[in-house]
């Protein structure tokens, strides 16, 4: 069973969180919520559904976890200005391990400058910011390319959800 | 007189919306909203402030106004998804006319595609996406370059309305 990393805020795309979060928990793997303070509650800005915060990306590394999952909406543009997240994300993908991200996540991985090169999908409205970081972006449901597995929207999440599952062990 | 332009759609900061306004319309300027639906009433993130949207992007021309206002929020990243919207700040841009941009502001000219070389702020998560996308980040609560004038927060409001009203007539 995998050890799965989700970095989230308050403003969290509630289904992009709740639906992985539930499939991989039903699937044996351990979730850890790391975000900018420990044992806070953030809540998703269309249900409000709470998720507690375990710890902040300070207090981990790496190298406790198999895996990462960035829910979106605007939980990655509040996570971006904190600099110790932003190097957990980039040590999080120069590790190779399987890093999932939907919708707005890709922000992230702009400000951790680790998108030249690389295939990605998202969010329609980070077409441009993705383009402008040296990435392909690509109009499908699921991107995979290395370690990282991309999805554009909620309607994306059963395709999202297959594709995430499949690098858990 | 001047004809101010202001670009709205749900979630914008409300103060960054609800200051310059009073300011612009207190100096006697008229207001025009456009958003993504004409007629109906978009609402601040934080306060609910709500403002009545007067036209669709369509149904404008940059001819009609003197000047544009960009307030923020997460308003820039709904709207950027609409290519009317984009062309008009596009046009707006390439005008010469002035552009008041705050906050998450600069998102609408990214994917616009005219900030390459020019000086700009907006708020800290926008830093990276604003460097990629060509243009100089200046980390200072006004910055005027050519036509245009912007600011990252609303800390910054007072000085940002002061630049931006020198810029009516």
């Amino acid at each position: 069973m995998s050890k799965v990393a989700v970095v989230i805020t308050d403003m969290f795309e509630d289904s992009e969180y709740a639906q992985p979060a539930a499939a991989f928990k039903k699937a044996g793997h351990e979730l850890t919520h790391i975000g900018l303070q420990g044992g806070v509650t953030v809540k998703g800005k269309k249900e409000g559904t709470p998720v507690k915060v375990d710890k902040t990306a300070q207090e981990v590394r790496v190298g406790d976890f198999d895996a990462l999952l960035i829910p979106g909406g605007y939980s990655p543009d509040k996570l971006r200005v904190d600099e110790q997240v932003v190097r957990f994300v980039k040590e999080f993908v120069d590790s190779g391990k399987p890093v999932c991200l939907i919708c707005h996540a890709p922000q992230l991985l702009i400000t951790a400058q680790v998108l030249k090169g690389r295939k990605i999908t998202g969010w329609k409205s980070l077409v441009q910011d993705i383009k402008n970081a040296g990435a392909e972006f690509i109009d499908q449901e699921v991107v995979e390319d290395g370690n990282l597995i991309s999805s554009r929207s909620p309607a994306d999440l059963p395709a999202f959800i297959r594709a995430c599952a499949q690098k858990l062990k």
